[in-house]
């Protein structure tokens, strides 16, 4: 089959043996979408070799549970082993042994085909397009956020960062009845967030030391800074994006203003299939550009460029 | 009367005016304790110039409430404006104008008296000495990790740092039942574990990426990268010494393991003294040495040792 390939930071378009079974279902990608961490294995931030992707959705086509052929799915990315100490405390996306669709020890889903367990996969509502589901993955990463923080209704809300995942925070975030304010770096990201009624604002608007919450969803050190200053004390900073290197912080006044930080990264699916279904999100302005599997580098390429939304794939 | 005068890095004890009225309740103070914080400010951490020390147990001798004139006390160390966003909000201690007895735009309680408002008062009840009553607000400072984390009685806990602060951090955390370990500097330190039936464990011996919540209360360096290690995936990372000047962190780990950190500053007087009276703390064996006021500069210099418990100031 036809598949994105990585090794040793080149990627290339090729014919790979179908995924081996191990008791696993198959799934045909319909569409599958790249998403920062797909550039960043491709720039070898982290070392990975085999088929890169990890957003997609798809049809069963084998299955030892046949009640599943033929279903159209979206998939959980982590699989867990179910018996270290993480699984068997309820945190399989923490799982001490786990691989990962298209990012650790599992090729993914930039492919024609890709393998999980059944346990992992998820039926998509008639009523959602495949151009919707395939962003279930970073609407499930949105709704982390939820899972980990109890957003008040009253609260302030500050999102700094509105790329990919920036956007689906926002939709999420909106959702909670909080003032929600935005701080977006590029026309066209601000256009989108207008388009849905999200409001946003200038970095020299943010009042420092009055936000309830703050979401830090540009993993860039001054999105950082701003983030630490607009918080209020007793704050909650939510870190939803990974820090390339390392970050020089003078941690006292978070003590001292008893300020929490929580880093946030992959979510439970079906809230997030909920609210796909119900309309409630809605990711699709967010697709740039779609292109077939073959031309799959260049649109790596496209993806990367600043600013520049989701790109997504067909085999 | 006499006081201990802190002036651009220098100490002196002097005799001072008596603190003015300003509706607020006149205490003479039985007893204060020299506190990390006191020894930062000598140090020039911090800006303050007057009499420093915010731990103290008195008597009230003047009162605008007369119910209060002759009662054994001890105080809350925030003077709120209780009209602050903050105050309204509920979060006094984090008073957007608030005065710190001792440590910002307030004289404290190495002094025969101090002014503190009547609202900031708690009565000690008969059965606490005024040497076990002298702790209430670094006991409270401890009692503020269970305000702000709920530690389960399965947890696997680690409390890094037994210092001052840190044995008071581990006789609270000890009442939860969680499975406690300490890790302990000085043999000392380990004695008064020891003799509280608080296992310790060396830093070798500490199992990376195993504990439920880890507290730090060094506030070194070193100390948050051993904390750091040992906290599970979702663990929280309690931050309960200010650390001075940077940290150079990388933060990418907290996201994908989904870590909480959170600072711990003042904490509530009331469950602070009912610990007190119920006997389930004991802070007495940390004592090393009383001094009269008049040797104050003597007793700063001993408790700036490394290794020294607490010292105590008798006006």
């Amino acid at each position: 089959m036809k598949a994105l390939w990585l090794e040793e930071c080149e990627l290339s378009v090729r014919d790979v043996p179908m995924p081996a079974a191990a008791g696993e279902a198959l799934v045909r990608v319909l569409v599958s979408g790249i998403c920062g961490t797909d550039l960043e294995l491709a720039r070898g931030y982290y070392p990975f070799t085999g088929v890169i992707g990890h957003e997609f959705v798809g049809q069963v086509v084998e299955s030892p549970d046949p009640a599943w052929i033929g279903a159209r799915v979206v998939g959980e990315i982590n699989v867990d082993c179910g018996e270290c100490e993480a699984c068997r405390a309820g945190r399989p996306t923490h799982c001490e042994k786990r691989t990962v669709l298209g990012i650790t020890g599992r090729d993914g889903a930039h492919a024609e085909c890709l393998r999980l367990p059944v346990r992992n996969l998820h039926r998509v509502p008639d009523g959602v397009s495949d151009e919707a589901a395939v962003f279930t993955e970073p609407i499930a990463a949105a709704v982390e956020i939820l899972q980990q923080v109890h957003v008040l209704p009253t609260d302030r809300v500050l999102l700094v960062g509105a790329g990919r995942l920036g956007q689906l925070v926002a939709q999420v975030l909106a959702l909670t009845g909080a003032r929600l304010r935005v701080v977006a770096k590029h026309d066209a990201q601000k256009a989108l967030l207008d388009a849905r009624g999200i409001a946003t604002i200038e970095p020299a608007e943010v009042e420092p030391r009055r936000w309830d919450i703050v979401v830090e969803a540009t993993g860039s050190p001054s999105g950082f800074d701003l983030a630490a200053r607009a918080l209020r004390p007793r704050g909650t900073l939510v870190l939803k994006s990974t820090y390339r290197g390392e970050v020089t912080l003078a941690l006292a006044p978070f003590v001292v203003d008893e300020i929490t930080i929580i880093g946030s990264r992959c979510g439970p699916f079906a809230p997030a299939l909920r609210l796909l279904e119900r309309g409630e999100v809605d990711p699709t302005a967010l697709i740039a550009e779609t292109y077939p599997l073959t031309r799959a580098i260049e649109a790596m390429e496209v993806a990367g460029r600043p600013g520049t939304m989701k790109v997504l794939l067909r085999p």
